[in-house]
């Protein structure tokens, strides 16, 4: 059943998302900080049992220099310039185990999956570390980490390690630097706004019922994870509500995608009741960009499943030439 | 938490599981009538955009002669004989899109996946339908169709497509026909143990997480679909119990495993609410084969996921040369 | 609580439902398909305890010639001519047993109730197999049996059967020919209003709670069994959504009550998530005879329960003469 | 699935169940301060719409004086004496209205459906207030009210109203005086156990998953209701449990049922959540007459449905001759 | 998530909401008939181990001459006279054990804490019967006891306590009669309306939450406890809707909000289903005397919590001097 | 219902639980490391409208130098020296605001409320930061934070805060050395059994309804949060479980009550899902001091509430003198 609006009002809907005044100051200052950081990248071959790809264990210094983990998978015995996508997965997962994601280096890609700080105890194991919850108590889960202050909060540090994938992966010798796109769904798909803000020059966006969009409609409309999350605080801190969505003004992906330029692919379900069609469209509408959008109109959080992904695998195809 | 017996209970079980003193004259009446259709196995190239492998849509004559559907997935240009897997899926689900499963074909081997006749329009979807169903698969409901006599059971009929499905792989030239494993999970895992009695030589069995096995006591232990479908049937029509037990008799997987002789490997999550571990043992321990078995203590029903798929690879790979 | 629109609002509601060219001439294909099937209609005395009234066990030649199997309930000792009820029952439910349904009978009617094939292994047990079933009921999964085509779809098998079972009974010689009518709740009242269109001369119709009416809406305003079946479906054959929703078309009870003429009661729950009010006075304001409605404002799908029933008696005494 | 012991087991449990050391002489003041009361039955037509059947709207003097409603409904133009069921209605349900219960009338029986005081408001309507709720039913709380003194305990009212219904039907020169029966489900069951103690000369008592035996077990095996009203009841009253298990001590048809001497039928369902099992046993083996018990091994808490109606029918057909 | 208006839509809400004509005159006629009775308010020293404050067990006679129960609290040693607060409590709940409630009394006041008749048996204990519970209380149902009757309706009862309650107070040494205040949360909240309006010059008033407002649209919006009563209660009395309505429509607090005029500090929280926000805020616009009101935009039932307890010892301190 | 072992089986239930065999060493490390850090405690007044009672701001060094806040709240114009609790609270709470917990002040004790690191956004709110994740990402939640390594552990610091409040309290001039208590419900209960061993000489120690005792047998018997996410940690990191539980084994309060001296009180509730009772009576059994236990049989987590709390206080006026 549709959980918010009907399609034709999605596609009249405009919302005006608070941004503070500040914003690209902000964002900026992240980026002079961890460009202080060495890249530190390294790639080192990892003993699967897999005949038609390789994969490598990838380090780089992401936010704060904290060391981010992520998996490099190409075709074996492929042929530099390979076109390339950094992808950023959803909440709680980590970028799994390294025969999990065979899709993009089957498809001729290079393919770095990069892990989430912190996450990675859910659906599929992480392993990269966060810092801190410097400046305020958070409720369990991360959506509310350091919410005290956007320099502390949880989803700046990893919007930096997203961009800094880029970076990363433009290391190896098999990536094409000119056909870099980031893509990811949920949390990922918020990920890939966010660079397709922050990152240097992607060349396209893949951005699946992305998270992390306006946030005051979200909390109106869903009490689902992990949105509830701000509910949950906010109905305890009832004297930070403000000062929670003044920091989450500088997260909002809305934003982010107001500055992004490169050509860009989404995708909703329109009976999702975590990543409410309306947050999606909020975001969809803003983007800078070349944009188009899927519709999945029975489907829920899953979006268009393995439907989309050969609907991603056409996009980018075309994309990156 | 545990939802069944302890481990140390579970390697203690050895129930006795009803057998119907004709067995096996059914299930070799079974073979010969499907011997009377032709295989009629087919091997139609299919236009996907992946690089490291090709994928075919595969058709063969099952049960009743019904076409039955699948994929071939092969490393591309690999050279003959292949070491092969034959996959069975998942209640509900389907063969998926032919860029679904690239993992075994990725590893090196020549993979089938069989569709599920009538299933296939739930997590993933599929496109064979059943008798009755002309054209279209449904949605659940399966355990009990034509219950009221093993001949038409719907179980029958898909245990019967699984041993063809054996037959069909061989057919390909890249098949080395002295290397074909049966593999599945939850049905597929069921479907596989059938097979490993009821299809011609298999190599090796990976059944993980097994639906199927011991009927008597899973209906006493979890309500869970798909079993709960049998308490809803005999809880309606409580005058058929008895003839509906008889029937699932030759179904049992665990009267399968006992006639069953290829190396084996089982798992089970000793959380498992859907297909209770006491089941799984029932049929471990049954298992007429070398074999052995992974427990994932705190996992239900999605048993050891990625970890174990790692197992399943190095065990085939040991168990084919 | 309100579950859909205001009463004002469904007062009002007048909707455009999709309705293909060929509806006609698809339903009378249907109608010269089942007249060559012989209607073959036996009523076997049935054994029961029962003091007041008598129990015939009824046989008739359904859809494709399939036996359906009913009861025909009359008062003992009864003079001809009766005035006659036909009964459809709800989803998931079969005729019952002989001893279940005693209301229309005390009341002075011929009772007809009609088994429903495939259906009886949920709240009342049933005796018809649908093709495919061969030889006993399954459990749930209906709506989207056969959904790839009209002609195989699973709804047009059972609104054939209801047609023909108001032939059966006439073939009774307690039956008054002028005077049968047909009824029902939720799926139930689906057919009836399907046999208001398609059966031969039905004296009045009382449709409770109607089921089958409305498909676009009902799946975007509920998520409710049965109805869910149907995004369930859509959820995952994203591509086929257009063409189930064609199927529909042909099913849709909207478009058959717009053809039909003997007065009719509806009845309707305003909180009621199964069958949603407003795809409920879609049909009611379709329908094309003299027509009533008793709105129960509290209820859910249980609708006006044992009040309706006093509701329908008074009705149809009245509409029979 | 089993939600309480194995069969077996349950075979075989025969627990002592508290009773109080003036059980009997409480009982024998309950009785006498009932006679006090005249019992003003009176039986007035009532205008249904019904041809096989009549139907008396009864009055007559419960606890207290209290007056308490109920149906008679007789085959027409039957000749006397009739033999006669009292029917004891399950919990948070009333009379319902005079067309909904046909069986027993016209299977050849006088049946009185006695209205429960201040219940009615839940699945079927009730017309009887109980003290204090002065001029209409209200919705649930029963098992607790009065529980502070079995004197003034709700059930100890409702076990009188059921004996004394027993004295009322018996005042219609229909019934044969020989030849009345009580009977009932859930509550009604129980409540059959206690007439089975309390009413004069019961010629038979059939009393099917019958709820308010052996508390002491039930709450320590099920949080579900109505059981579960006690279990709140002592957790807030933590220093009142004995108390109020005293009080049920009174009550428990386990000691009721020890004191029974007419032939039982008893029904069972083993996955019954409601009415645990091995509560049902418990009460089933202290039974002091003849007794059979029909165990249904898949169903919850509806039993035996209508596949028990026709047992009971057929039981007592035997037992009233 | 918003489970009602937004905060826009609830400011402007201004419902009509039912009255019947007589209103003035019924509740005229409750507070003369409980007149007749003499208060009888005792005040008896308890046994506590606290050393700041003391606590009284008290007593007065309520409607019909009911004792009902409470506890007042003071601080030790204090003297004549005090600002004083009577309070009443939630669903389900009592006045607790007598070290339950501390903050009044700490904070300088007075404090009577009012048992609720033939509640307490919840979250909280309680030591009052109502009619017809004859010892103890019981579990909950109260919304429709004596729903067929303004005057036997529970809720004319419990507001004719509350408002006895002001008078009761009144009679110990240490409270200063001018400076009486009532608050509660809840049915709480509700009461303190009620005791705005009857009880008798009543010096501020905190209502929290409050349900008992605008029942109309409080069935129509939602379905949770104790609001859902109504819903089951008019679900199976389908024919005394109009009749329940009426009754509701004396004791609706949005009636006893308009007629009352002492300063008014309200709450409500915008995600609350149990008292939805436009039932308050119809309460809230209706209110007689002035008024402001704390919204919590994030919390459900528990509304402001503890940060609107110093909200309200602001409030109270101020508005009492 | 009992959702554990039954009474009589819980006091003959003493599991052997896992210890590290440097778990003093570890400790003593933990004790030397914090003992670097200057106390630092302390005492602002803090201005709240209270009259019978002082609450003052508290602030002391923790684990890693980390500010620690809390409340004291002693009796307004009290003598020194006075009996004083140390009190720690429940998962997800922080101290609360400063009028919320008066119980003990009231009765004469100086008390402690010590806020938990971290947390505080749930049912109460806090005030005081954790530092980092250092080493291992976790699950949402506190459970799995540092769960790699004993040393980074989240409760490590939260334990040796605990045995920092102690010492922190002493430093208040109204405080008796000699008479300082620890207590607390759930983590709290949890945390008052560490203090016991940590802090330095504590009087007495009552702990409700445990946490964090006994971990292996907690997540076999139960799924419910927060142990629950120690099974969702180990049902991803499916290669790391004998890491987790060889940390949690520095952490389970068994082992820490075993080297306890002082007297002790505890309480469960029989019906807890949350805390189960063998993992209390685990404790509890273990416990070195002398003890007593209050049985709950009817309650959940609530445990006693208002009940316990009375015996709480009998128990430490008992023991403080």
């Amino acid at each position: 059943m549709l959980v918010d609006m009907s399609l034709e009002e999605l596609w009249a809907y405009r919302p005006t998302v608070a941004e503070p005044d500040d914003f690209d100051a902000f964002w900026q200052r992240q980026r002079d900080e961890v460009a202080s950081h060495p890249l530190a990248a390294t790639f080192v071959p990892s003993g699967t049992d897999l005949h038609t790809v390789e994969v490598a264990d990838v380090t780089f210094a992401g936010h704060g220099g904290t060391p981010v983990k992520g998996w490099l998978v190409t075709p074996r015995n492929a042929d530099a310039p390979l076109p390339t996508v950094v992808e950023y997965v959803g909440y709680g997962g980590g970028r799994g185990l390294a025969h999990e994601r065979l899709l993009w280096a089957s498809a001729g890609f290079a393919h770095l999956v990069m892990d989430t700080r912190g996450q990675g105890a859910g659906w599929s194991v992480g392993d990269t570390a966060d810092i801190g919850d410097t400046g305020a108590p958070a409720t369990s889960g991360f959506l509310t980490r350091g919410i005290a202050d956007p320099a502390h909060a949880y989803y700046t540090r990893l919007f930096v390690d997203a961009a800094r994938a880029v970076d990363a992966v433009r290391q190896h010798p098999l990536v094409d630097d000119e056909r870099v796109a980031v893509l990811g769904g949920s949390q990922g798909g918020g990920m890939a706004l966010a660079a397709a803000h922050l990152a240097s020059r992607p060349a396209a966006v893949s951005s699946s019922v992305p998270f992390l969009a306006h946030f005051r409609r979200a909390v109106q409309i869903t009490d689902a994870m992990p949105y509830g999350e701000l509910t949950r605080y906010c109905s305890a801190h009832r004297d930070r509500v403000e000062a929670v969505f003044r920091t989450l003004s500088y997260l909002d992906v809305v934003n982010h995608a107001r500055r992004a330029s490169a050509p860009a692919l989404f995708s909703v379900g329109l009976a999702d009741p975590v990543c409410p069609p309306s947050t999606v469209f909020a975001a969809y509408h803003a983007y800078g960009g070349l944009k188009d959008i899927r519709v999945y109109e029975f489907n829920e959080h899953e979006g268009g499943g393995a439907h989309h992904v050969a609907e991603e695998l056409a996009f980018l195809r075309d994309a990156l030439g």
